[in-house]
């Protein structure tokens, strides 16, 4: 997935270089959570966070500058940590109490091994920030931040099957899980760099934007993946009682159509769960969600212009447009 | 059980404030989350991390400096945080591959729960010590302690129904699971006090010592307790597949009598368990284990009488007879 960013080899070949790293830290002296960190780290996905971070580093670091680099990469790889120590942990909920979700790396090693795994992860990305942040005020904000994200996952969690969820307490939910560790990114991308405060400040709320953006995306794309298959699951946050803004935008419109379908969402058939997908178009909730991201996209594209002119400028705007384009 | 500090009540005292302020602490915009830490705070038990650490503290500690003194409960209760993330965690385990655990807080609020719940406690473990070791190699160190604590659990769930595990392999998983908490306890309170580096030396070794015996003791009990009530779970680490150092040295001693308990120990009867428990203690199995908790604990004793003279150290030299003294 790394071919994503194949059109700036700058950045593709430092994310190669986060790989690495990871890899190094990774080591542990247990074979099973060993290769499962290994699984892990090769399968990588885009690595938006660390990518968006160099963006905003590159704004205004010396690449000459060999040390700033080594901690450059060493924070590039504690975003990508927290990230992965997140997933792995989410992943043991999303099977556990609900034993529908889809298989995941950590349903096939188990959970007691993902419950460890996870924890050292969080081990090694608390080394990374103190090799790499002591005299500065972001070993306090990489806390703040994990406290948000796990608020965020617990808001999730607590509304699970609340057909009544608030878009407030929806937006509150993907703030943390997704938009709070992609405004750290590119803020520590900026601060790291030595950028002004005000690069500083525009980098977190575009940062904020583009996660907020990249989630809801995302969860409107989980209405339309596999309609076309015969075999696929479909709607798959709707069957693990997660109501996302198109559905909450259809109940908005048009509850006496949309609310039946919330009763017991883990018991929905594939024939009705097309017929939702259907009802929550044609009431509108798709097109409202895109226009929500639509906009947040703007936002941060708006943002992006009024940073320093430059390379790291062109292709931050460049890949923000490809990272939230989706097909629809 | 803080009431088994109350010969003791400048410890007690203290203890209560460590309670006092974890429970502050540990404050979170979640219902069940927030009460399940409640129960898990005001359970308490003995509070041996915390104690220790003041115990060491106490030795050289000026009592009228206020900023010294809330720098050390900080310190005492992210020891008591890390002790309880990893307990949280540890249930998960115990429960989720096995199922045959005795029931646990974490095992009434479902893992779900349990997983970020002891991910936010590691979070407020974090806090304590950005708060208060930023200048000292103590960051580095703690990091360090989580990661051998994470590799003693490992160890042991990989050597889990293993009817061949050594004795090697079984103290290296205690050393780590148990005794590096204790002995970073013991330093700790030794380094933020400002006593000196043989000071600082002893304490570890001190600490490493008590727990390993304490662990000792406590997988010895296991092979007493309950077996004179009808109705209460008896040898529940044998029937874990966890094989401690009695059985170890009982199978060593009459590998005949004793392997073919180690095939299926999930499925041993209470019958066949009460036979087992005989078998060990004939084996010389508890004799043997007792040998040695008895030596460490002496070794213990004649470290504290090299340390500073004090009523610091005579608490602790009675508090460490007192905690290492058990009923057999």
């Amino acid at each position: 997935m790394l071919s994503f960013w194949q059109d700036y080899p700058e950045i593709q070949n430092k994310l190669i270089a986060v790989q690495e790293l990871m890899a190094e830290r990774l080591k542990i002296n247990n074979q099973e959570i060993e290769s499962a960190l290994q699984k892990m780290t090769s399968r990588g996905g885009k690595m938006v966070r660390p990518a968006l971070f160099f963006l905003f580093a590159g704004l205004n670091s010396d690449e000459s500058d060999p040390k700033m680099q080594e901690r450059l990469l060493k924070i590039a790889a504690s975003l990508e940590m927290l990230h992965s120590a997140t997933l792995i942990h989410d992943d043991i909920i999303d099977d556990s109490p609900l034993r529908r979700g889809m298989p995941s790396v950590e349903a096939q090693f188990g959970k007691d091994v993902a419950v460890y795994t996870g924890d050292f992860v969080y081990t090694i990305f608390f080394e990374l920030l103190i090799e790499t942040m002591v005299s500065t005020p972001f070993l306090t904000k990489n806390a703040k931040s994990m406290k948000k994200i796990l608020q965020g996952e617990l808001t999730q969690m607590q509304s699970a099957f609340d057909a009544t969820i608030s878009v407030h307490k929806y937006l509150k939910a993907i703030s943390g899980k997704t938009a709070e560790l992609l405004s750290l990114s590119c803020l520590e991308g900026a601060y790291f760099s030595g950028a002004d405060k005000s690069v500083q400040h525009s980098a977190g709320k575009i940062g904020r934007a583009i996660g907020l953006a990249f989630q809801v995306y995302d969860d409107i794309l989980n209405f339309s993946v596999g309609l076309d298959e015969e075999n696929k699951p479909i709607l798959t946050d709707v069957r693990l009682g997660i109501f996302t803004l198109p559905l909450l935008i259809a109940r908005e419109n048009e509850p006496a159509t949309i609310m039946p379908f919330l009763e017991h969402p883990e018991k929905l058939t594939r024939e009705q769960c097309l017929d939702l997908a259907k009802l929550v178009e044609e009431a509108g909730g798709i097109a409202g969600a895109l226009l929500f991201a639509n906009s947040l996209t703007d936002k941060a594209l708006e943002e992006i212009e009024k940073l320093p002119a430059g390379r790291s400028r062109d292709i931050l705007s460049e890949a923000t447009q490809l990272l939230l384009q989706r097909k629809y």
